[in-house]
C-alpha cells in the first residue's frame, strides 16, 4: 500500500524517482563518454540508497566531506570513499585509521601542517593513507595555488604514513558564472589547470595518478580535458533552481521539490506557505539572487523566508487559497536534504518509499 | 567523568550553561516585573531540558511553531502549549485533536478559511479548540490588519468547535531596526497595536483575555504596554550575533558558540574553518549584513560560507594556524540548533551533558 503524495503532511521533501534515475544515468553516460571515472559527491543526498543507484550506474566510488559521513557510508557497506576535504586534527586521524581497515579510503590535504596529524597516526600504525592534494584552480577557498603545488607536494611526500594518490580541485566559482559560455570556460580552465599541475608534478618525478575535478555545472566541461581521470559532481542527482538558472539543466530535470501548504493569504499580492528557512535553507539563488524558490506551475516565487514561513509575491494571474498545496523548487538541493530526516521517493503521484538521510546531522 | 571542551570533535555547538541560566532568569524577571506571563518560544532550542529550565524559572507554558514540535514536547510531559502559527489542513487538525486530550493547547489562526478545518474536526468530536487570532502589527508576514480584526473575529467566532482565547502578534520587523531607539519604538508599537486591537474587540463584545506579544528584541518594550498579558520571546535563551548587533544583549550574554577547527590557511588574509552553512546556516547578520560569524577573541569574521567551509578574512593582528580551535558566534542561534542533533552543555570548560535537540527534524 503506497501513499498518495497528497496525503503527506507538509512541508515534505519529494524526490521524483524517474527524474533521479535519469539524472544518474545521464551523468554516468557523460563520464563514460569522456573516459573518466565518476565519483559522485554524496553530501548532496547523504542517502546510501541513492549512492547505491549511482554505483549501480557505473560510479567508481563516492566522495564525501566529513569523517562522520564516511563512517555512516562505511557502515552501510561502501568500500571506496574519498573525503574531498582537508581533514585536520589527531582525533579525526584516529577515526580515519579505523575506517581505513574497512575500505579503500583517500583524504584531501592542502598543507603539510594539516597533513602532519594524519601522517603521525598512520605512520605509528605502520600504515599508509592515500591523500590527494587540493589545488586552487581559481575559487580561492582552500587548496594550494598551482605554482606552489610542487613545493607542497614534496613536503607532503616526505611525511611518513602518507601516499600521494593525486590532485583534486573544485571550481566553486562556476556558481557565479552568468552565462552558459562562462560556465563552460570555467569548466575548461578547471580541467586544464589541474591537468597541467599534475603534468608539472610528474615532470618533477612525483607520481599523481588521480586528477580529479568537481562540481555539477563544470564537470561536463572539465572532464573532457586530456589528463583528467575522475569527476566528482554531487548536485546533479537532484538539480535545483540554481542549476536551472546556470543552464546546467532544464526545469524538468529537477528531481527534488518541496510540498508545502498555503497557510495564509493576508493580502492580494502575498501568500504564505509552511516552508521557511528551516525547510528550504536561506541559501540564495545563484548565479544571481532571485528569491527563495519558484512555486511550480505558477509565475510566483517565495521572496522572503523566516524559519517556518515562506512568503510569495503573487504574480498576476496566479491564485492561492489557504489550504492549497504547492510544489516549490528549492534554490539549493544539497542543503535541503541536510535539514530533513527523510526524503519521500515519489513515482506517478505515489510515495514509493522513504529515503532516510542517514548521514544528516553527522557534522564532525 | 566529564569531557574537556577541547576534546570534542568539531564542529560542535556549545551552550554555556551559566549564561543560559542567567538569560532565562533575566527574562523571567522582566516578565514578572511587567506583570505579564512568559511563554517562551521553544523553536529556538527544541530541547525539553531547556524548556524545563524556563518553566522552573516561572514561564507559564511554551510556544511552538509546528504541530510535530508540539507532539514531541507533549510526549516529554509539557502540559501547556501554544502553537503560534496559523495551522491549516485537516490532517493537522486531527493531530491537534489528539494532542488536546493531553494538554492545554491553543493554536494560532489568521483567517476563517484556515480556521475552518480546525473547526470541523473539533466540532465533530464535540470539543473546543482554543485559538488566538494573529494580528499584523506592521511586519506584513501573516496576520490580519488591526482594522480587519473585528470582522475576522466575528467570522471565526461563528465557527463551531473553536473558542477565541485572545490575540497575538510578532514584530519581526524589529530585526531591521538600526538603533536601540528604533527597537524600543517598534516594541512599544507592537504592544500598543495589539492592546488597542484587543480593546476594540472587547468593546464590540468579543472576549479576548490573552494579549500576547513576541520577539526577543521587542518583548521587553511591548510587555510594558498596559493591556498586554503575555510575551513569547524565544532567542533570548542563547542570544546571537544579531542580538548583539541590535543592542539586545552584550557579547557575554551569548550562550551558544560553535567550536570549529582551522583546516586551511591558504593565504595570509584567509583562514578556513570546518564550520560552513550546514553548521551555521546561511542566515545573514541583522539588522545589517556583516559576515557569517565573529571568531571570538579576534577581530576576524567569517566572510563566506559554503556547506562545510567557513572562510574568515584575517584581520591585522590575528593569527590562525591549521589545527587551531576557534569559537564562533553565530548570526542566528535558532537555525543553528535546528541543524544539529545535540548541543554540548558546557560549564567551566567541561562538557556537563549533551542536550538532544529532540524536536529537530520535526518539520510537519
Amino acid at each position: 500500500m503506497t501513499r498518495a503524495v497528497e496525503d503527506l503532511p507538509t512541508p515534505a521533501v519529494l524526490v521524483d524517482m524517474d527524474v533521479l534515475a535519469r539524472n544518474i544515468a545521464r551523468q554516468a553516460g557523460r563520464a563514460r563518454q569522456a573516459g573518466v571515472r565518476l565519483r559522485p559527491h554524496a553530501k548532496t543526498h547523504k542517502c546510501p540508497e541513492i549512492a547505491r543507484m549511482q554505483l549501480a550506474a557505473g560510479a567508481a566510488g563516492i566522495s564525501l566531506a566529513k569523517t562522520s559521513e564516511a563512517e555512516v557510508f562505511a557502515a552501510a557497506g561502501f568500500e571506496d570513499i574519498f573525503i574531498a576535504y582537508p581533514v585536520a586534527g589527531l582525533g579525526k586521524a584516529e577515526r580515519l585509521l579505523a575506517l581505513s581497515d574497512r575500505l579503500r579510503l583517500a583524504v584531501g590535504v592542502d598543507s603539510p601542517e594539516g597533513a602532519r596529524g594524519l601522517s603521525a597516526v598512520f605512520a605509528a600504525a605502520g600504515r599508509k593513507l592515500q591523500v590527494l592534494l587540493k589545488i586552487d584552480c581559481g575559487y580561492h577557498r582552500v587548496g594550494v595555488l598551482p605554482e606552489d603545488a610542487l613545493e607542497v607536494s614534496k613536503r607532503i611526500g616526505e611525511l611518513p604514513g602518507l601516499s600521494l594518490r593525486g590532485v583534486f580541485t573544485h571550481a566553486g566559482h562556476v556558481y557565479q558564472a552568468e552565462t552558459p559560455e562562462a560556465v563552460a570556460e570555467i569548466g575548461r580552465q578547471e580541467g586544464e589547470t589541474l591537468a597541467e599541475t599534475a603534468s608539472a608534478l610528474r615532470n618533477a618525478g612525483i607520481g599523481v595518478p588521480e586528477v580529479s575535478v568537481g562540481s555539477t555545472p563544470s564537470a561536463r566541461h572539465a572532464m573532457r580535458v586530456h589528463g583528467v581521470t575522475e569527476c566528482r559532481p554531487g548536485n546533479y542527482v537532484f538539480h535545483d533552481g540554481s542549476q536551472v538558472a546556470l543552464g546546467t539543466c532544464a526545469l524538468e530535470d529537477c528531481a527534488m521539490t518541496i510540498l508545502a501548504t498555503v497557510v495564509s493569504v493576508p493580502a492580494t499580492d502575498r501568500a504564505v506557505v509552511d516552508a521557511g528557512s528551516k525547510t528550504l535553507s536561506s541559501d540564495a539563488l545563484r548565479p544571481r539572487p532571485g528569491g527563495h524558490g519558484l512555486i511550480l506551475g505558477t509565475r510566483s516565487r517565495l521572496v522572503s523566508l523566516t524559519e517556518e514561513h515562506g512568503a510569495a509575491r503573487v504574480e498576476e494571474g496566479d491564485v492561492f487559497r489557504v489550504g492549497d498545496r504547492v510544489r516549490i523548487l528549492p534554490n539549493h538541493a544539497c542543503v535541503v536534504s541536510n535539514l530533513h530526516d527523510r526524503l519521500y521517493a515519489v513515482r506517478s503521484g505515489r510515495v514509493e518509499t522513504e529515503l532516510r538521510v542517514a548521514a544528516r546531522g553527522r557534522v564532525e
